[in-house]
């Protein structure tokens, strides 16, 4: 069921067997499968996740290539809650693993806000990751564009970038690497530093010898109607005639909350895990992109499912055998 | 575009980059992310796999809990086509390893039947499993309640069966040994051998502790109506009552044109893969059913991403940097 301010004790009478923290589309494919294997679970969503942000989702088998990512949070979450999964729109502060118990301390409310503390046997963290976006005075600008034709995933929306002229935005030297990947494809390949990193002559050199530019003043504004870009604007005045965009400025990871939880193998901002996307943490999970591993909508749904798989054997062997009791009776 | 005994020559004219063996979950996944890095490839169906059996796939993120498998592979095989994948209904005879290409031969038609020898430089193997199911002399009985109320997968569809009185319905003693992990969703659990193998003294004895009657007598038909299940009734004229079975008789793997391949690492009839379901040969990807793991749609749909990826980025990487020609020029 829904839970909110008013019905927190719902949820705080309980025992949950997992808290899932996330209802991305990690977070919601094991939610639908721990509530399959008769698990009591609750989902706990800050909510605007990186696949809320996704215009087309045009890559997931099953679903028509132009489904909105909002589309696919909304019929997984109908789907929990048809299986009486527990949803809460929440923010997860902070964890504390009490030996037998996570106890998961969360925000509700962005006035008067509450902080309830809820206990599971386990935990799978699925808060995922955010993109980092070029910082403009009007933000709306960035939003008009992004996710449509200023793309943050190449895996996800290379294709889309085909052949066009294309800004890559970047924020670090190292980023700019990624324009010798996005050159499968396309070669007419902008690259812009928003003023926000110095490039040393190694990488100039290489950017010439493919043909690249490079532009280090900030960007002023990105141009364009509908959605669709035609061109960038910079501080110094230039215009770069572009008709698509990848932003590769990193991602904020949505991990804080773990960080106090002892013994957590991390590779950078990435959880460590095993093929159940298990952590070092016997009891605690990573789900979709807190996980090593490529950041896809498909690959974050099958990780639900197999962290949901593990748990539930986990305590299935923990539990005494179900006997058909009326028949050793008689 | 869709291949047939008409038009082959569009496909023997080719080296494709990819064909894929199988136009289930994964294969279709592997086929659309292959389209959007830019490859080629060319998809061999047989037709009626495991997932075109299921008549609701209810753990699927995204897709409403009633959907049919057959519909998931009708929207993939649409959303593959639009991308421009190569799609022939055909079956994968042999597969030969010339070196630099795989020799992949498909019998096209069954009657009159040609047997084109497609080419490309990588192939997936994601032509799954076909449980078996038991055999009786009206097999449209069996074809009655299989997929509805009579289950091959307790992952998926334990949920479905809580708390019913069931049947189990093995093939061999060691297959009985599902009642111990089945009787986490009903402990109501009948186990049928359908007369196929013997039952030593240990397992009666773990049978009769947990109140779990044995029935060796084979089945004669299943009872109930529009695809609800009543009870069974046996060749020696028992009368079993049960609301919902699990035939855990095994399955048939579609892997014998892989068989010739040298050097393939198997374990049993699952092929064993890396983390991006890389076979040992380096060429060779297996997905979904026929590698090790969970047998799940999202974890096929998921695979297909990991193969395609892998692949694209061998590819990728053996090819040139593409420039910006004109600005190199000037």
């Amino acid at each position: 069921m829904k839970l909110n301010s008013k019905n927190l004790e719902v949820g705080l009478n309980k025992t949950y067997d997992v808290i899932v923290a996330g209802g991305g589309s990690g977070g919601l494919s094991a939610a639908i499968y721990l509530a399959r294997y008769g698990l009591s679970c609750l989902v706990v969503e800050k909510g605007k996740g990186r696949s809320f942000w996704m215009q087309d989702l045009r890559n997931y088998l099953g679903l028509p290539p132009n489904t909105p990512g909002r589309e696919l949070l909304r019929q997984g979450r109908e789907h929990a809650l048809s299986l009486g999964v527990d949803y809460l729109w929440g923010y997860v502060e902070n964890v504390k693993d009490e030996g037998d118990l996570f106890a998961v301390k969360v925000k509700v409310g962005k006035v008067n806000s509450l902080y309830p503390v809820f206990r599971s046997k386990y935990l799978i963290a699925a808060t995922g990751i955010i993109d980092h976006l070029p910082q403009l005075p009007d933000m709306q600008n960035v939003y008009d564009y992004a996710g449509y034709s200023l793309h943050v995933c190449m895996i996800c929306d290379g294709y889309e970038m085909r052949d066009q002229k294309a800004v890559l935005i970047v924020g670090s030297e190292a980023q700019i690497n990624t324009a010798f990947v996005l050159n499968w494809f396309t070669p007419y390949i902008s690259v812009l530093t928003h003023g926000l990193c110095s490039v040393g002559p190694e990488m100039r050199q290489k950017l010439a010898e493919h043909g690249y530019p490079l532009y280090e003043s900030p960007i002023r504004r990105f141009l364009g109607e509908n959605h669709q870009m035609r061109g960038v604007e910079l501080a110094d005045g230039t215009y770069i005639e572009a008709t698509t965009g990848l932003v590769a400025m990193g991602a904020k990871y949505h991990n804080d909350y773990l960080k106090g939880i002892p013994n957590l193998q991390w590779q950078g901002e990435n959880l460590v895990t095993d093929e159940w996307c298990r952590t070092t943490h016997p009891r605690l999970f990573a789900v979709g992109d807190l996980k090593q591993g490529l950041n896809q909508v498909a690959i974050a749904v099958a990780d639900g499912a197999l962290a949901a798989t593990a748990i539930w054997r986990d305590i299935r062997r923990a539990s005494p055998a179900r006997q058909w009791e009326e028949r050793l009776r008689s």
